[in-house]
């Protein structure tokens, strides 16, 4: 055997070339030997374009299962979706302990719950100076504002050195609710030689410097008092301090407070339970809002992202828990899209719309981002001062934007994308392998893999419509016509005739046709009537369809 | 018989409610006898969220059809897909005289072309004071600025007045290709007291008023300059003046010109055929342009919203005609991302940033919108001083507002969406009537209404994927077990057996103890079978599919 050198590796698999499903693995040992933890396991969400009828994304995990005898703990950032997701359902393939502070370890146990795992996995840990001990490494929860409370970067001290990963974060002096950015913690905890930065890259793209939650208060207070009937306002649940925000804004406009859906009351509960909120103002049940004068009326509701099942998208089309929208009602999106959700938004608004609504969106007077921006990313740059920048939480592109501004400060920085496993020891940090990390779609109650062509085929069947021919065969021989059946195409085509019936004759005489050596052959059937039916498709309806062909044989 | 009075009447097709497929409608006559003309007759682009596996949306035309021989002409404002674009489909369903300018008809006459259709009924129009007379109307082309060549806005003079239809437009005064807005022509054009001003929304919500394409060359050419590598720019390829000044910027940069995709190709030589163009740059073919250095290059592409089979979405999954991307070359986004096309825009993003591409997108230096902002739609209804506003080109959300600021500057107005008749004529224009106008699919070849369903079969085959189940039964009885295929399903579900035979096993016993009398009845099996395969298919993957069942019976 070699002397083989231990070694720092970094494995994203998920989050570094996505903006979702974060999954950040570090590693101390001997190459193939080291000793790993995983910090976040996130899920992203499913659209119609390219994963249709899947339920959540989830990274592929195949690596670490495969290595689970030396994964020592997992550690959890913050309680949004893309960092804890996927903790309740993948935990089992684990059986790690789960590392939390205490509101994103409640939600992490609410996860755990749900999937039938005992929530005594998820462990309750104090801010820095606190450590964990977990194999070769020490880490510990460096308080930091995001979006949600209890945001925190992580301190990972491993014998090559220290790595600080920022996770989610925003230099928030005052974000309402959850702990402000602190510059002079941040200096005391990073302190000293910083082997690597791993460092959100969300909003790289933005030139300016982030504006605080503290901003919010006043627009929105003045919009609730001078809207003259019921308020909604959305936004995202887990943005404790913005649905603070607006309860008080409807308060002190004298209005009763109801949040609705599930995900709001699961959220706000959470923080009061926690701790992290207090004085949250008074709320009312659904049944009761019914009874209060719209004008004294305020409702918090999910469904910031246009989401069909969240209580906005079923206020755009009538009824939530017997609450309907009137000409009048103001309508804010204290929010703002995430790319890819446009669709979703813009039938909600013109829903509304067509209701008499009046629809407040996209308006930066309501809503500031969770994230930091570019001259954000420059200042932890400079504070941290590391030796590396590792981009991450972002797509291709921003990861690229991230390394190419820190080289332009002249620091070294290095884009490490899911799957790439990066040596963080010697002089150049530098991709050394690269593993299987796809996704893994919850489909129904299934995990299925990406590529496993499920999805795959599913796409197939919506962009080409669906035939299905049954052949009946006896002693070799056509036992009468070919059967078609069709769904998710046209009746009729070209020749005006049902198009099933025209499928039917083709395949029938070529069955006709078709020599004994053909007819003892179910594949070449198959094969030869995918053929005929595709073409008679093309000529009569000037499309290729997906084709099943069930064969049938009867041995006397 | 009532002394029936004579009515003006407006009745958008598609336009009103969603932006794209124009397709507006004025009359003139005894109500139900209205002598009718047709504005615009666009189409709109297909979503894999609503419509996967169509070409193309249309407007229903089917009360233009009805009353095929009370309609005199068709006019069309300009050259863009959602005004001209279902002119070849459906003109043979209508048959009338087709008036356009210049350019626009030279399009309109290639969509008649391919469609099989004599371009000779497209008929060349000059503009203002040259007047069409169709029926009771005599209609004029006025010369308006908007991001393609030889746009206009019609003033459409009717028994009962007069009327102003905007068109798309904006207010350049210098839009370097096609004519500037000119106040005095559209004063001149639109003097005396107009009945309505039917009039673009689309940028209603944009609070600044619009920028010039004067703006554009001086930044594109410093970039285009600037660039180390090849440099390759896309936009709309009807916007022939931002074509010509990318051919400009590269030619003043000593870059050798090169027009990738069909349709860039097509409107260029439109432009220089019509003569609205002159001194378009000289340029090569893709073929002479694989041996020209890359840094003497400059590629200008169709696809500026991502469009997978588009030049720009070819190279960014790697060659379009044999020339590719490579790290250090710069590809710029001369134009907007329209809502709901942003994903198929990052996917082209990220994709060249994994080349090492770098990418200038959605960047207001390089790009200028076509429409005209707020003070703009403002300056207009001043200029025209209507005694009415009708919104149009617009989502409802936009309709809305502008009719909301034309009332806040003291003007009336009348938001009529898609389908809804106005009667122009009185003291208050009012909606009189609703007509089926949905929406036509191109699917294939085969033009489908958006309700017949075909469409939401295929997306419910995606969502939920398929299971086919054949049944024989020989003299009443159950020959053998059922069969069972899946497509777009998980292989194994909870019992770890494959889901196929486990739904072969439940749907063989069920068969076995069915009775006679159900045996006997095709629908009550399919029913029964559907029933027993989403359960036991629910009960295994959680999710409960789409289920053909195919019953075949042998008579001895």
């Amino acid at each position: 055997m070699t002397k083989a050198k231990d070694r720092l590796i970094y494995l994203p698999l998920g989050g570094a070339g996505e903006i979702g499903m974060n999954a950040y693995v570090y590693g101390w040992g001997k190459p193939g030997q080291e000793r790993l933890i995983l910090v976040d396991l996130g899920v992203t969400f499913p659209d119609m374009d390219s994963t249709p009828g899947v339920n959540l994304i989830m990274p592929d995990i195949g690596f670490l299962k495969a290595n689970r005898d030396r994964l020592e703990a997992i550690f959890i950032t913050h309680a949004h979706e893309d960092h804890v997701g996927a903790v309740g359902r993948l935990w089992s393939e684990l059986q790690v302990p789960v590392y939390a502070r205490a509101f994103t370890g409640h939600l992490a146990r609410l996860k755990m719950e749900e999937a039938g795992q005992d929530p005594g996995n998820v462990r309750i840990v104090a801010p820095w100076p606190e450590t964990v001990a977990a194999g070769p490494f020490k880490v510990s929860f460096v308080p930091i504002s995001h979006s949600i409370p209890e945001s925190a970067g992580l301190v990972i001290d491993s014998p090559a050195g220290r790595l600080v990963h920022t996770g989610d974060f925003k230099l928030d002096p005052t974000p309402g609710v959850g702990e402000p950015w602190d510059e002079a913690l941040w200096r005391e905890a990073t302190a000293g030689r910083v082997r690597a930065l791993v460092c959100d890259s969300t909003n790289v793209f933005s030139p300016h410097p982030g504006r605080s939650e503290a901003g919010l208060p006043a627009p929105i207070s003045k919009l609730v008092a001078a809207a003259p009937h019921m308020v909604v306002a959305t936004t995202f649940a887990s943005n404790v301090a913005r649905v603070k925000t607006l309860a008080e804004a409807g308060h002190a406009a004298g209005r009763s407070v109801c949040l609705l859906g599930r995900a709001m009351r699961r959220m706000v509960e959470a923080a009061l339970k926690t701790g992290v909120v207090e004085n949250f103002p008074k709320t009312i049940t659904p049944e009761d809002a019914r009874d209060i004068p719209r004008e004294n009326l305020m409702l918090i509701v999910t469904g910031s992202q246009g989401e069909r099942r969240a209580a906005s998208g079923q206020l755009s089309r009538g009824k939530y828990l017997g609450l309907t929208m009137a000409e009048g009602d103001t309508f804010l999106f204290s929010s703002k899209t995430i790319p890819g959700n446009e669709r979703g938004v813009i039938r909600v608004l013109n829903a509304f719309s067509e209701m008499g609504v009046d629809v407040v969106a996209e308006n930066d007077l309501y809503h500031v981002s969770g994230h930091a921006n570019r001259p954000d990313i420059e200042k932890m740059h400079a504070l941290v001062d590391p030796e590396f920048v590792i981009p991450m939480h972002g797509e291709h592109r921003h990861l690229r934007e991230h390394a190419k501004l820190a080289e332009a400060n002249g620091r070294r920085s290095l884009v490490v994308v899911n799957g790439a496993m990066a040596n963080l020891t010697g002089a150049t940090p530098h991709v050394v392998d690269h593993i299987e990390a796809d996704r893994v779609y919850l489909d129904g109650d299934i995990l299925i893999g990406a590529l496993d062509g499920v999805v795959r085929d599913r796409i197939r069947l919506a962009l080409n419509g669906h035939v299905i021919i049954q052949v009946i065969l006896e002693e070799g021989e056509p036992l009468g016509e070919p059967w078609v059946e069709l769904v998710g195409l046209p009746e009729t085509g070209k020749s005006r005739a049902p198009l099933a019936e025209v499928l039917e004759e083709d395949l029938g005489q070529f069955l006709m046709r078709a020599g004994a050596k053909t007819l003892r052959d179910d594949a070449k059937i198959e094969e030869e009537l995918v053929r005929v039916a595709k073409k008679t498709a093309q000529d009569e309806i000037g499309r290729k369809p997906e084709v099943t062909v069930v064969v049938s044989r009867l041995e006397a």
